[in-house]
């Protein structure tokens, strides 16, 4: 029988609501990626007995539990013990175990207690997985044509020992390897991309395409099943290449994770320092530029002008044009991004300005309305958007869909560069 | 009995991990305000067989269970036929559904199709609830002791079809009402305050009290069950008191949902304005204090000087200051501040310098070292944090948690404003 896969999450936290449940979508999207069948999600609270009955529907309808959470210090952890007991084995001290945790909680500069080596308890000849991330070890046990896989709680335990070590033992029973590239576009909408592709998307087996969307931007999964990693490598060379001829335009970058990563290597790789002059977003471009380690080199300078006073006296707009075409207009833009240019002596100046909402826009100057400007020896121009639509939380939708449009037109200024 | 709920969530595309369930979330939250109890979360994909039999799962443990998901109009959304089906009904046009459907889709400029009229077919005898954010409606069946009730998938059509009639519903069922308040605070650790309060809030039954963790900061939700609204708040109002006299240092606001909001409401209620000098945070501070809508009253000018030079040229720190002390000190905070309050001619001026990681760091000067400043007429002062945590995401914890210390060093100084 095929295999088949249930999570089984475990914590009264999450069946009060305090917390949303997104180790379930961790281990969704990586058990698709390597295309195990997935049916149940199932969260039960910190209770033995209904965990127990959990434990035994989810493995009258799947192979394969993997649960998360319950596995740390204190009297209501009981995930290793009740499932240890559905197996008939007994928990006993694992020595390397009980030495990490010892470790762990020393270089962490906290008190150990007896609670904490319950951790280090674990079910007769299971696999044990090492927490690099905290202390609570994970294991791994099979017995009867039935695998239990217990992972730690919190996602940041979770989920790299789930892609480090979780994932890797899957694989190698199914004898081949999945890998897969992330190609991000960006300035063409999911559905666009969908209905291009369509048909090539259903008739490709291997490797296949699956988009992904996030707000403005949609990631495109190019994913090879092979028996080792170059054939697989092999296989999604061709469609990648293909994919950058046809949508040159709209991708920024393969695996770069974000518009704001892609703007700080390319920047940095070409030598330029960019300086950012903003109004509407109110430092969100800035703040999204430094959220990448080693922006530095590149980024010395942003300005958040909110008071039309700031853009005049800091970014020297001029008086004239703030009156004449006002402060959201392609002309203010325009002499931010070169004031900014100007007091940081950056080779690049972006400037955002815009109606973020929810009040303040007009019949001419809607919400939604953002101008974005660009200036640079090589490369000037102002770009002016609508980004409204129509969300409940659309001042942080306008907002966050301008500073993308910013790093894009920073990108492509970069990009320009001889 | 007592009644208990199962949450039981339909769509293919949780199982593969494309989307987070936040619905479960939500749901859990509403529930466990009204103190229903819910002891299980099930998610199945668009499958009549499997969900037919979730189904029945739910219901031998459970004698309430709440679907979202598969009211729509694709020949794969098959909630309401299969949980028709389990309670012996059969399915009906019924008309007002099928006017406001009609009537939706013209208002959306889309074009009726058949299926789409397949959204108002219903169990024959439900109660029948209106989607105001779509066009599938909801549904309520109740027979045999037993309890479906139906939403549809999209957050933003469920979230306020369970909060405005399943809510209502299943509080009329228990006769009573319950209220909240949210109490925010900031600068004590949630271990400290479940510590002091343990006793206390063990003790209580009406009203409750329960702490929520939110990184660095800590919400006390206070909940009172009663038979009306005014007698809820009667209950609630002495606790309420009580908390703000023993923790009034720490306490930042009442049901104001986050710190930037408290600052830009207590500034504008001042008629006070901040301007900010970022390094470490980079545009953080300025772009949390910009996400709340109306912050342009307060809010005129933020600087991110990220390099040196730009901390010299404009906010006009002392080359001397830069070279002897460093850019990480107190000294540079300080003048940081001054400079920004200068450049803005804002009443108050706050500044960050610190070590964000993951590179950067030296042994006096470790990662995680940030001074927050701020200057103003009637209060200055410079604090020295440390705030690195040794988590995975190092570099945005401690920007984050920066960005928070300014933003409660900045209330701290619009409070002391005579």
């Amino acid at each position: 029988m095929k295999d088949s896969v249930e999570i089984l999450c475990i914590g009264t936290e999450i069946l009060l609501g305090n917390i949303v449940n997104t180790n379930s979508q961790t281990i969704s999207r990586g058990l698709a990626d390597i295309g195990m069948d997935l049916y149940h999600h199932t969260v039960v609270g910190d209770n033995p007995q209904r965990l127990k009955e959990a434990l035994e529907t989810a493995f009258s309808r799947n192979n394969i539990v993997i649960t998360t959470g319950g596995l740390g210090p204190t009297y209501d952890d009981l995930t290793k013990e009740t499932i240890a007991n559905y197996f008939g084995l007994e928990l006993e001290m694992y020595e390397p175990a009980r030495e990490w945790i010892i470790s762990f909680i020393e270089r962490s500069h906290r008190t150990l207690t007896e609670n904490s080596l319950k951790q280090a308890m674990m079910p007769q000849g299971c696999i044990v997985m090492e927490n690099h991330n905290g202390t609570a070890p994970g294991a791994i046990i099979e017995g009867d044509g039935r695998i239990a896989i217990m992972l730690p709680g919190p996602p940041k335990e979770m989920a790299p020992m789930f892609r480090d070590q979780v994932i890797p033992y899957l694989e190698k029973r199914s004898g081949r390897v999945l890998r897969s590239h992330c190609i991000h576009f960006f300035g063409i909408g999911e559905s666009a991309l969908e209905y291009q592709l369509h048909e090539q998307m259903e008739q490709m087996t291997n490797p296949t395409l699956a988009p992904y969307a996030k707000e403005g931007e949609v990631m495109l999964r190019v994913t090879a099943s092979a028996t080792d990693e170059q054939q697989a490598e092999e296989l999604m060379q061709p469609v990648i290449k293909q994919l950058y001829q046809q949508y040159k335009d709209y991708i920024y970058g393969m695996d770069v994770g974000d518009l704001q990563t892609a703007v700080v290597r390319m920047a940095a790789q070409k030598g330029l320092t960019l300086a950012t002059a903003e109004s509407c977003t109110g430092g969100y471009v800035a703040k999204r530029i430094t959220d990448v380690a080693g922006s530095s080199v590149m980024f010395h300078c942003g300005i958040v002008s909110y008071a039309n006073e700031v853009k005049e006296r800091v970014l020297g707009v001029r008086h004239e044009t703030l009156e004449q075409y006002g402060a959201v207009s392609e002309q203010t833009a325009q002499e931010m991004a070169r004031g900014v240019r100007r007091v940081s002596g950056a080779e690049i100046g972006i400037s955002v300005t815009g109606i973020a909402g929810p009040d303040g826009g007009t019949p001419e100057k809607p919400v939604g309305l953002v101008y974005i400007g660009v200036n640079s020896d090589w490369h000037s121009e102002v770009l002016k958007l609508n980004l409204a639509r129509n969300f409940q939380n659309e001042r942080e939708n306008v907002r966050y869909l301008a500073s993308s449009n910013a790093l894009s037109l920073a990108l492509k200024t970069i990009l320009a560069k001889k």
